[in-house]
């Protein structure tokens, strides 16, 4: 499998609360999930601020170098609420209200219930793609590859599947995961030992402390079960040899 | 108050294990919350993969457009722990042994117990200055404007108090919060006008579920407790005027 088959993404969190510290994000590892389990590896994450420049650059500096591009967060209905409209600038392409969505949104909420706060959520770029919410009704949207989903992780979350036949992507990314008793210094050299012989794989290396316990995760990551099967062989030929005991995580 | 009393930061999460999803950082919301109590505001963040070569361009962007950058993880024993050997690069300093790193390590451990893997950890930019690490011994560094922590949360967190003197910080961001049993449709209007009427404050509008009730948070952040009491009281009068309930949270 050549370099050029993988499929890359970037998740771009947008919103003030995540940088002050307010609020901790939870949506990159959704999406990073997700995205994993249909064959698309996240390349880079940037959170940023709600001030619409920066959200216009940040954009189009990644959906050139990505093959996707999801943003969180910045389209609900108030002030602080850029995204759409920054979007919009990113592509030069009006903003304007959505039809399709200004229909949902009339038929979801009561009669009189529409109101303007409600209405702005409707207010997208030219021709943009809806991304259905089946939560609580205003959709998303997505221009090319850039796709853009609200910041409430409930909702966010429900969105996902949606999307599926939008992405194309790779051979899922397989994961497996040893965890042992013993800290990552006894381990280093001869866990080097296997990524140098397994260089076309990922292999990480996370201690953790469990039950007052410290440990080891190795987690070890590629599109080709049979190469994560060759590194966990080799990891478990030197976790006998040094006696370490392989527990459950 | 000019714009250049401002201090910015930006925080630099490297690890495969974020960008793939399996881990949920939780340092970003740590440093940012005690940067804001220092007079550091977070601009910025991004998560980018254990590669060297990124590693070294994103360290050499963001030192240069902000007053301070914190790495976080990478600077373990093992093979994917390549953040000092990649700073050393950025700043073109030789990576060698620590001598002061070297010592603290050797005494931390028992006699034979500083095996190669943990001397590892001692392995540094030239002349870095140490962060010292009351929780496991192995210490961070710094240099110049760009500080190196590691990526367990509970030993970065240790680590934080004790850089409180090598950063210059502006007056601590103040943050108020006021909840409402409404949704944000209901406010966006007029907190619109409150922003507008003061925007030099930072007001955001977060939506929440509590039991089973939705609410929204207002946020309202500045370094002056003058002008956050001043909105506070503008946003009273229309939340009073519109009979909406002020919730705890």
């Amino acid at each position: 499998m050549t370099k050029n088959t993988k499929v890359n993404a970037a998740i771009l969190i947008i919103g003030n609360e995540i940088l002050s510290g307010r609020t901790q994000d939870t949506n990159t590892s959704s999406i990073a999930l997700w995205l994993n389990s249909i064959g698309v590896k996240v390349h880079e994450v940037r959170v940023i601020p709600d001030i619409e420049a920066i959200i216009v650059d940040t954009v189009n500096h990644l959906r050139k170098v990505n093959d996707y591009v999801f943003t969180t967060g910045g389209i609900g209905p108030t002030h602080d609420d850029i995204t759409a409209q920054s979007v919009s600038k990113a592509f030069n392409l009006k903003y304007e209200i959505h039809k399709e969505a200004f229909k949902i949104l009339e038929s979801y909420y009561k009669p009189g219930e529409f109101n303007k706060g409600r209405q702005k959520m409707v207010w997208m770029p030219k021709n943009a793609e809806l991304i259905l919410n089946p939560t609580s009704g205003a959709p998303g949207f997505n221009v090319e590859n850039v796709f853009c989903l609200p910041g409430v992780p409930s909702i966010l979350k429900s969105m996902l599947g949606g999307l599926r036949n939008r992405i194309v992507g790779g051979k899922p990314i397989l994961s497996f995961t040893i965890s042992l008793r013993t800290v990552e210094s006894e381990i280093a050299d001869s866990l080097t030992n296997v990524q140098n012989k397994n260089s076309d794989v990922e292999i990480g290396s996370y201690p953790f402390f469990q039950a007052g316990k410290l440990g080891v995760s190795i987690v070890i990551r590629s599109e080709e079960q049979s190469k994560i099967d060759k590194c966990y062989k080799e990891i478990l030929l030197f976790v006998n040899k040094k006696k370490i005991e392989v527990v459950d995580r």
